[in-house]
């Protein structure tokens, strides 16, 4: 039910079509992250607006709440959600790891308890693949060990081997034939294991295989090396997927560097923040300078709220905390992310896709580092004091 | 700028249209209630979607934020929030007297700390009137002294004095052509005041009179009698406005007692909080029987959340805490509220008002009047805590 065409290359950059029973998914594309059967803030409407093409969401969380069960009885996560699009669920490994003591682990799967209500849960490959097929995703995703970022070599081959037992045992437990799984390729910031564990997956078959075991709160140049270390081992005729990525700068380099397909909920928790994008960087809306802005925040997006309204609104609305401002900002947060993946597109089709990183690199003031780490990590805290685990 | 044709009456209940500088309302009218340049968690484009005609705004909170100056220099308030249709602002005279001992009152005015910032600022009907021409509204209000439930009749007297007073000194402060000045009748809970009060703000000539004074916490009864000892001495060529109110049975009443024109925050308070309006009473979505509800909440109602999502999807985004929930909630509580109005005037114009509202009120199973209250109090007690005025 999943079908990739490779329509171009520009250097490494790839643009393809990815063909799903719920329509056709243009790539590069990035996925919106709707974790709990919602892309926060936004109606499906919303997300068809701002040009969405395909959207996440998260087995851990619909699993708990309100039970993949109830969403099969009401006929699948598109009927439950109202989103009649392409959608891709995690298969709840990733946050079900970032629990972190909260957890037991085995070969069998993992036990840990809800952070919702403490009650105790097993997942293990056969259960997440069953889970996704209960909600019906177009796109589901392997069960695999996402190793914690600084754990010791011999852990994360642990973590990888393990990984690719799993891989196997999804494939055993799949039974929907309309939905896609994916494997995942773990193997942390060694280029030996990553190369083993590309290899590994390939070799399995999957119709799409993702890049995982990055954003997790590692420096940047890590993550870059890891997806070098992989895509050469990956077969090109499959889409490929990088997961938790990303900001605009790193979705531009990821996708030179052969990425067809990202989610993140950095762009939609940045919005919430006040962090608002734009072509020469981020901004942050709370600044005094934007009070009295009687102009569009960004007059050079075309996003129905920089259409729509003025920065001063916007920046009244966030200082009043008034609810419209979080559906505001992230219509344009989400259109600045998915317009940027369309004129990528655009390059690569034209052939001009390495000016067109440079030039976008090249204007766009990255996020400092070490500013990134830190609120990375603050925020990482804030969840597990609360004993949330990551949705990113 | 406003004129107002009566179109029809049955029994005492009455169907107008207000014409103003950005449009007409049809009465009976409700105002949805836009505190801080916004109906909280709806666009411009999700009420006109729902039906509303005229919406309301509060010059006591946007003069502390972003200020009455700034909104002026934006072209005024409809511009500020992108909402074309008519907008009636109230003179802040309410909150300010809410805000219990942070206030100084003098013959002049009223000097008050910000609930924001404790900053001191001074409310006199001058001020008042100056602020609403500032935003620009299309109907301000007179700057009123509103007496809290329970003071002694003779402070109420002095009120009710006080408020003619400043009636006198809002008409003689008015500088804008485009603006129409609402009076306020006060007079507590006494006929004889009522009727004085009445009288005397009529005699003024405003081209529209509100009554005030009520939902201040008082049991029901108390402001079902204010109204009828007002209602017969205003004068039948110009808009009624009840101020405060309010909850599908109130409102039925009070149209059946020739009140023209209602603002009420407890619509979209009530949505935000999970209470939703049906034709046989108010409903609380976070009951268990919506866990599994496979259905439209209301199959009943016209609105796009219940046409568009079902009742366990609204269920589960409320119990998740999801942004989205307060966007349709808020749609379907307030299109309940305003298409009961338009039933309403559709039966004033048939001729069958009376019938209407009969059956209306004996299928509406109205929250009791103890609950009614005692949650009335807990949510002014919170407000106070934090210090916030009432915006109701």
């Amino acid at each position: 039910m999943l079908t990739f065409r490779l329509e171009k290359t520009s250097g490494t950059a790839r643009a393809g079509l990815m063909a799903t029973g719920h329509g056709d998914v243009p790539t590069p594309a990035f996925m919106p992250v709707g974790t709990q059967a919602t892309v926060k803030a936004l109606s499906p409407g919303d997300l068809r607006d701002i040009g969405a093409r395909i959207i996440l969401s998260n087995t851990y969380h619909l699993s708990l709440r309100p039970g993949a069960e109830l969403i099969q009885r009401h006929g699948g996560l598109h009927r439950f959600m109202r989103w009649d699009g392409p959608l891709l669920t995690d298969s709840g490994g990733f946050q079900v790891f970032s629990l972190g003591h909260m957890r037991k682990l085995t070969d069998d799967g993992v036990t840990f308890r809800s952070h919702l209500d403490g009650s105790e849960h097993t997942f293990t490959p056969e259960r997440a693949v069953l889970l996704q097929e209960q909600l019906g995703s177009d796109i589901a995703m392997a069960f695999d060990h996402c190793p914690a970022y600084g754990e010791p070599e011999a852990k994360v081959r642990e973590a990888t081997e393990r990984t690719h037992r799993w891989a196997e045992r999804c494939l055993r437990a799949q039974a929907s034939k309309d939905q896609a799984l994916f494997g995942i390729v773990q193997g942390g910031w060694s280029a030996e294991l990553r190369r083993f564990s590309a290899e590994t997956i390939a070799g399995m078959g999957f119709p799409g295989i993702a890049i995982g075991g990055v954003s997790v709160g590692e420096p940047r140049a890590l993550a870059y090396a890891a997806v070098e270390h992989t895509v050469p081992f990956l077969p090109s005729d499959r889409p490929r997927y990088l997961m938790g990525v990303g900001s605009p700068e790193d979705l531009v380099r990821n996708i030179a560097a052969g990425i067809d397909l990202f989610d993140c909920a950095l762009p939609t928790r940045a919005a919430r923040n006040g962090s608002l994008f734009t072509r020469t960087g981020r901004v942050n809306l709370r600044n005094a300078a934007f009070r009295d802005a009687d102009r569009p925040f960004d007059p050079a997006c075309d996003c129905s709220t920089c259409h729509g309204y003025s920065a001063a609104y916007l920046h009244h609305l966030l200082r009043a905390d008034e609810l419209l401002y979080y559906r505001l900002a992230t219509i344009h947060n989400l259109r600045f992310i998915l317009r940027l993946m369309e004129d990528a597109r655009a390059a690569i089709i034209g052939e001009t896709f390495p000016t067109f990183a440079e030039g976008f690199l090249t204007g766009y003031r990255s996020t400092d580092e070490e500013t990134r780490l830190v609120q990375k990590e603050r925020w990482l805290e804030r969840r597990r004091e609360r004993g949330e685990p990551n949705d990113t």
